[in-house]
């Protein structure tokens, strides 16, 4: 296992219920810098997202945002509640329609399995779903967790 | 489908052959700046990647890289061979071992399915398996990938 | 008054009271990234920050982070509790010690003052006391915040 | 004390002159990609910096730049004249009007103290007031600088 | 001799032909956040870059690009194609038109001399034309490579 | 002629002589993050730059600054002196030794010709010559400058 997030919140595994939710709206507008400065730091700069002008020929006439930035900016606007969570992985990530620049994204979460996985913690599949202004489906996601037992370690 | 991540590379979903495989050796430092970087991108400030006293007292013993920005740098590194290719989602990501800040890393893929999509785009998976230079798997990924077809649209 | 700074908190200007204390340790290691990144963004490229040999012939022996970056980095690891709050302005901000690459920061607040200030906001004066590692102070600064009354607006 | 910006200015303490002043008009404009890079150095992705959904829903209407930022920007512009110089704090920081996308800010200084130090340094009161091109005051700050004394340590 | 930028082309210099030329067409659109971004990287911070007051009372009448900073990304852009190569230097740089904002550039590369070295390397020069879209060529640059040979050290 | 980089300097072309020289010593340290910043406004992530375990198997036997980065710290760094300049281009650009992450560099400048240019500017060619901590020459490179004219418009 991997990622660690630690996050100011408050709630151990033992805290999680299935079926639950939270949506932050409006959270953050995806912005042309995100999208140059996200090219810096993966390195991608692929075309559709760098140059307008080779965007006007695809179908999305426009630049669009990378899916794999939009994904991590909605899972950090999506995972503050656990005192302490490791990423152990993701599934079914899909990029479900293009994010353009100026597009203001919303994140709503669900927790659709809590499961035991060792004394020190528990696993929890957060799934994601990200809608733009218009209300369209950007992006869906299942973030699977580990999450800190209250008495791990004792 | 969304994701578009045209390359300079001269290859059509007529090209891609199941079982190809690439390796990219030694193809990226993982440095302290790329964690502080992507922080700053994602805006995920988790203290295992940002805070070098509190990661001493987790059992890494010291920062780690994001998860998902190891993914999103060993992806740049792995898809240049395409004319043009959409990223539609990733399925079965998982951080298998921390990357820590010095490591190099090595993107080997491999192409598990090659299906039909529609006229103008074939569906590839192409599976990711990156190793750091102690050649032990810090991440897996199945890609999936929409890639031109030679005449599309004609 | 001018800058916002919304949180994910569940505090409204009711429920602060005087003498209230926050201590976030060991928050955030300060890199030679950060400072590199800081010259970048205010344009301070003074060479006791960017300069190794001219900041050995100083006192301090080594480069040093700038102290309004280390100021803002601190207010917002302290600020995460209100559900709205504005930044009305900062007194008494002092740079007590030098604050080098790689120590990391704890961040103490203790509100000071809790005043009417309008129908919408109370004001609240949050003292911050900053230290490093060493249990050495850096940083002391007094942030005037706007904080949303509960019934707002009613 | 301690942060410390050296500059390519050619005043020392004995040259400062108490009421002096000094205006750089039209120094910078704030735009998008400062407010996006800042919340990645600082951390600070309040709403109203990084969402223009939800800054539309407060009294300002659109995002606005943090007010740290701008006041350390300002901070670099005005302070080129020192042949070295230490920033020891800042007193009465007001963010007075908001700075928006765009606003070009100007600097003007006025030297309000003058006083002794040590045999190293003499103590000058910078006050600032940054305008923007509509000549509103968006922000002011007393900054206390330690200024080189000529014969220091001889 | 020093830069090196190997990249994952396939040529040696035995495959370099006097002559030969790539266009890669609408490569990259140059973005205000390339514009504060470079500043933040090189520290210049000239206004002709970074006030759009100032730069209306110039005879460009807006923003433009650091010349320095197109050259780097258009040498970027044509230079994919070598096995491994290093940057030897460079020859009549001309900045000869501005770039503005939102411009997108188009690189093409002319091989102009091909000469022995050593054993393990070949010279060539590369010539530059950048142009926008509107086919005003904005930069001429000739770089000095030198280019690995098939057969270097045995 | 393109690039402006207007500087807070006093100087016009009138006082310009030939000869006149320069030194900015110990002007910054070129660390890891300006190597891997530069990477992400330029695009190049040539391995040289930004994979150690690469550069370990060439010549230099580690991760060398990209050259094209030191030349932009370097004009930036002596050229504080004018009033108003534009760059009209380089001549005999040459990295004459690599520039390894950690070193300092001082900035020489010669003024090696005056010449008249048209009624409201004259032009400048400054000489730069850019030396690391071991008294090594990294860097030459000739900038051509377009310096205002005192009584330009006139």
């Amino acid at each position: 296992m991997s990622t660690h997030t630690q996050r100011s919140g408050d709630r151990y595994f033992e805290d999680v219920e299935l079926g639950e939710e939270r949506t932050v709206a409006d959270a953050r507008t995806i912005t042309e810098t995100d999208i140059v400065n996200y090219a810096g730091v993966s390195g991608d700069f692929g075309d559709i997202h760098v140059s307008e002008e080779a965007a006007k020929e695809t179908g999305f006439g426009q630049r669009i945002a990378p899916g794999n930035m939009v994904h991590a900016i909605a899972e950090t606007i999506g995972i503050d509640w656990a005192v302490e969570a490791f990423s152990y992985g993701h599934d079914n990530i899909r990029f479900v329609n293009p994010v353009f620049i100026g597009d203001t994204i919303t994140v709503h979460t669900e927790v659709v399995a809590v499961e035991d996985y060792d004394d020190e913690f528990g696993r929890v599949v957060n799934k994601y779903t990200v809608t733009n202004q218009r209300d369209e489906t950007v992006l869906v996601d299942e973030h699977i967790l580990l999450v800190k037992r209250r008495n791990a370690g004792e």
